[in-house]
């Protein structure tokens, strides 16, 4: 079982944490979570999204954030984009990395969207060409790649072939995005690792939610796939919010202990993170 | 990674889980749980312990659990004894199978029974032997040999040298047994795999608690390491009594649910070994 020496973990609580909270927090508090993780070693945060603010409340300050931020050389701060509208709230408030979406379920985006996901893939050339016009640097997610609601299994080649609709459009950094928490280890480690061999053009991402306690088995049978990547939810954020106690996305002082104790580097200090946990949750009403 | 067509799991809660519980449960209600253990299709279950019953209140009907559940040839109900004293107990009640136990820990041992590890087991030839008369199967285990809270790392030519020692006094059928929830799963991987290669004839058991959320990580490392038979404990019982949900023996259900969906058969129905834990709960006055 070969470990990679070290691992690179992106701070996803303050958008996939926050947005599942009932609690709106302010800028303010925000920019103070912030301001902790980065301290706490983080090099890669995603700091919102900048989806409809009537859909997404909780988000709705992203830009503020962005321009209260500045630029900053020494880590890379990420917004999720639902389409172009989103690459222009990016460039207007200085946000030069984004993030798509796409569903792995063919059902959901032909009901949705009456697409399928590769054509919802083809339809973003549009914001990569908008993106690279203004210096911003654009990732691809795919969701529930391992297993969706809708269909339970999601053929590992429908997976491939999305991988393949992001490389066609120029988006080379991909995210497989176990947000229903379907994943399974032996499953993590044969998609990683036949990706990697079709595709190792592309730079992976991993991005699992504890739903069913799976996340860290998961990270670990990822890993052995020679995977480095993986999205972190301080105090594990993110669980269905009309479940109290439902496991959200996996917690980052989880996966940073993890690594510590397999001599895995993150780069991040566990205390720091566990700080900003607390204060997220006094924050949030959690306390 | 390469996972088993099935696994066998021994089902540990009226033992593990029990005696870690403040409540002591009556032999009438042990009876129900056990006989709903067999029903949900557990082939292999730790009854109980012959410990003192002064140490271990929680374990000291477990001579009436034998008697009263008789001799059965369709499961293996084990019992965890100390020493000589519980081989007399165990033939005295019909009991068919018990395991020892040894601490990894050196140090341990050496300042509590002033032996190495390997002159425990070596003075466990006697029960062996006692055993062996009163047909009564063995087992041992060793406890720790994934770090301690003593020496913290424990190297691994110690557990092969318990392992040796165990081999040497005819007892074949070995469990590690991660009491302190310290293991990892590139940790375990590796001491499964070598120890199987350096001792084939040997029938290892893992034995995981889920205090570090690593259980089910290491179950899989162990899986991909060609370990098939797994210690779980219905309801997760056994976590410290006095850290209310501090995680303790892994799950039964979890392990189940996670080998359903990975397609591992383990003759087990999960929804009958909640009902279990549901009236374990019940019976604990935890619900």
């Amino acid at each position: 079982m070969t470990m990679p020496a070290s691992v690179i973990l992106c701070e996803v609580g303050l958008r996939d944490g926050l947005q599942n909270e009932r609690n709106i927090l302010s800028p303010e508090d925000k920019l103070d979570l912030l301001e902790g993780i980065i301290c706490a070693g983080f090099k890669v945060i995603e700091v919102g999204s900048f989806m409809h603010p009537q859909r997404v409340p909780q988000m709705a300050d992203t830009d503020r954030l962005f321009h209260a931020v500045g630029s900053r050389n020494d880590v890379e701060l990420r917004a999720l984009i639902p389409n172009l509208k989103g690459v222009a709230r990016a460039a207007a408030c200085g946000c030069k990395k984004v993030k798509l979406n796409v569903s792995a379920s063919r059902r959901h985006n032909l009901e949705n969207l009456n697409m399928t996901p590769e054509q919802s893939v083809a339809g973003f050339r549009d914001c990569v060409i908008a993106a690279a016009d203004n210096g911003i640097a654009v990732s691809g997610s795919i969701s529930m790649p391992f297993g969706s609601p809708w269909e339970g299994h999601i053929p590992p080649e429908e997976v491939y072939a999305i991988i393949d609709a992001y490389l066609q459009v120029g988006i080379s950094e991909i995210s497989l995005s176990d947000t229903s928490g379907m994943a399974m280890p032996d499953q993590v480690e044969e998609l990683c690792r036949r990706a990697s061999e079709k595709f190792p053009e592309a730079v992976y991402w991993l991005h699992f939610h504890d739903t069913r306690g799976m996340a860290l088995a998961n990270i670990v049978a990822a890993m052995t796939a020679g995977m480095t990547r993986f999205d972190t939810s301080f105090g594990g954020l993110g669980g269905c919010p009309f479940i109290p106690g439902a496991p959200g996305n996996i917690a980052s002082e989880e996966v940073i202990r993890m690594c510590d104790s397999m001599g895995i580097a993150t780069g991040i200090d566990v205390r720091k993170i566990m700080e900003v946990s607390r204060k997220a949750r006094v924050l949030l009403g959690q306390e």
